[in-house]
C-alpha cells in the first residue's frame, strides 16, 4: 500500500536460494505498491549475534555483576546502545510491516536471527513491565514469518514426524512479536523446496507475490494457545 | 555415576550470576561422583554462532551457489568442517550426558546457543537421512536442559500469560535434541530468579545439586505431542 514502510529481516547465506528470491519478489512486489522497502541483510552485514557487554557503549550501570537485561535496558534509555542495534531499532520503529525471511534451523530462526531478537528486541524498547503483549510497544505494526523448511508439509503435520508446524511458531510469534506488540500474519511457509521440483519452486515464489498483493488487508491471527495447539 | 562423561554447554556472560552457580554446582557434584566433567562456555570462548562459509576449510563443493547444509555435510564426511565445530563435536561424541545451561531468551536458547546447534550438529554428524529422532546418531546419550526464566511459573503455566513452559521446550526437546537421537531428560528450569530473594536462589541451586546426586537413575520423558500439549 502506497506509503507504507516495510522492513524484510532477512538470514540466508546466499543471494540465488528461494530465500534470497522470496525476499527479492517481496522487494519488488512492496516497492511497486509504493511502500519504502528496507532490507537488513544479516549475514552480508555480518550482524552480531552474541549478547555481550560490548552492546553498551560507556560504563556499565554495575561492571561487578553483568546483567544483560538490565544493562541494556539502562544502555537504551541514555541512548548508549551499541550503534548497529540502534540503527535496526530505527528501521524497526519506522517499519508498518516486519516481514523476516529464513530457512529453518532446529525448529526455529537460524543463530543471526535469534541475535538480532535477542539484541534488538530490547526492554524499554520493545517491551517493558507493563508494556508486553497486547501493551507491547510495537503494537500497531503488523509481522509475518517467511521461512523455509527441509521438511514436507505432511512431516509438519499434526501426525507428521515434526509434529503440526503451528507448534514451533509458538516461541517466534508468541513468545517473541507478540510480546513486543506486534500483530502477527498468518505464516508464509514454503515446504520442502530442496526436494521440489524448479517449478514448484517457481511457484513459491509467485504465491508469495501473489499474496503480498493484499497482505495489507488481511486480518491477523489469533495469537493465543487455540490456534497453535486447538484441535 | 564413576566413570560416565559429562558436556556442560553454558551460555552466560556472568560467572557469579545463577546460571554460573548452577554450572559450578553441576561441575562439584558430577565431578565428585567420579564423572568426567568438560564445561563448554560460550561466550568466554566467544563461539561463533553464525552459520557461514568459513565452518568448511578448503574448497567448497559448489562455491557458485552456498547451501550451508549441503556443504558442511560434505565437509563433515571430508574432515574439512573448520576446528572448533570439530572441537565441540569431539566433546559431543564422547558425552554421556549432555547439560544445556542458559537463561531463556525469547521463548529459546540465546543466539549463542543457537548458533552452537546450527553449526555442531550437522548432518552426517548428528543425525541422516535415514537417522533422525530414535535413529538420531546421538542416540544412546542422554540430554538435559538446565535454564533460567524472567517469568515466575504461574506465567508459565497454561493459563498464564507466557503459556505452558512445554509448550517453548517442544523446538529445543523435540526438534532437536530428540531430532539427534537423545534421550531427553525433564528439564530443570529455575523461574524467575531476579525477582526471588537470595534465600530462594540459594534452593534452587542446592535442588539442581541434590537432583543431579540421582540423575543416572532417571527415566526420559515420553518425547512427543503429548508432553509437551497434552491435557
Amino acid at each position: 500500500m502506497a506509503g507504507k514502510k516495510v522492513l524484510i529481516v532477512y538470514a540466508h547465506q546466499e543471494p540465488r536460494s528461494l530465500n534470497g528470491s522470496l525476499k527479492d519478489v517481496a522487494v519488488a512486489e512492496l516497492s511497486q505498491q509504493g511502500c519504502t522497502v528496507t532490507v537488513s541483510d544479516l549475514y552480508a552485514m555480518n550482524f552480531e549475534p552474541r549478547a555481550t557487554g560490548k552492546d553498551i557503549t560507556g560504563t556499565l550501570s554495575n561492571p561487578g555483576f553483568f546483567n544483560y537485561g538490565v544493562e541494556t535496558h539502562k544502555a537504551y534509555e541514555k541512548r548508549s546502545l551499541s550503534s548497529d542495534i540502534i540503527e535496526e531499532q530505527k528501521k524497526l520503529q519506522e517499519a508498518d510491516l516486519v516481514i523476516f525471511q529464513f530457512p529453518l534451523y532446529w525448529f526455529s530462526v537460524p543463530a543471526v536471527l535469534k541475535g538480532w531478537m535477542d539484541r534488538v528486541l530490547c526492554q524499554g524498547f520493545a517491551f517493558d513491565f507493563p508494556g508486553s503483549y497486547d501493551d507491547g510497544f510495537l503494537k500497531g505494526k503488523l509481522a509475518i514469518l517467511s521461512l523455509t523448511t527441509g521438511g514436507t508439509a505432511s512431516m509438519f503435520s499434526k501426525t507428521g514426524v515434526n509434529g503440526d508446524f503451528r507448534y514451533f511458531l509458538w516461541p517466534l510469534q508468541h513468545g517473541t512479536l507478540h510480546f513486543c506488540g506486534f500483530k502477527v500474519l498468518a505464516p508464509q511457509i514454503s515446504f520442502g523446496p530442496e526436494m521440489a521440483s524448479e517449478e514448484e519452486r517457481k511457484r513459491m515464489v509467485a504465491s508469495w507475490a501473489q499474496r503480498l498483493k493484499t497482505i495489507w488487508e488481511e486480518e491477523p491471527i489469533p495469537c493465543s494457545p487455540p490456534w497453535y495447539f486447538g484441535q
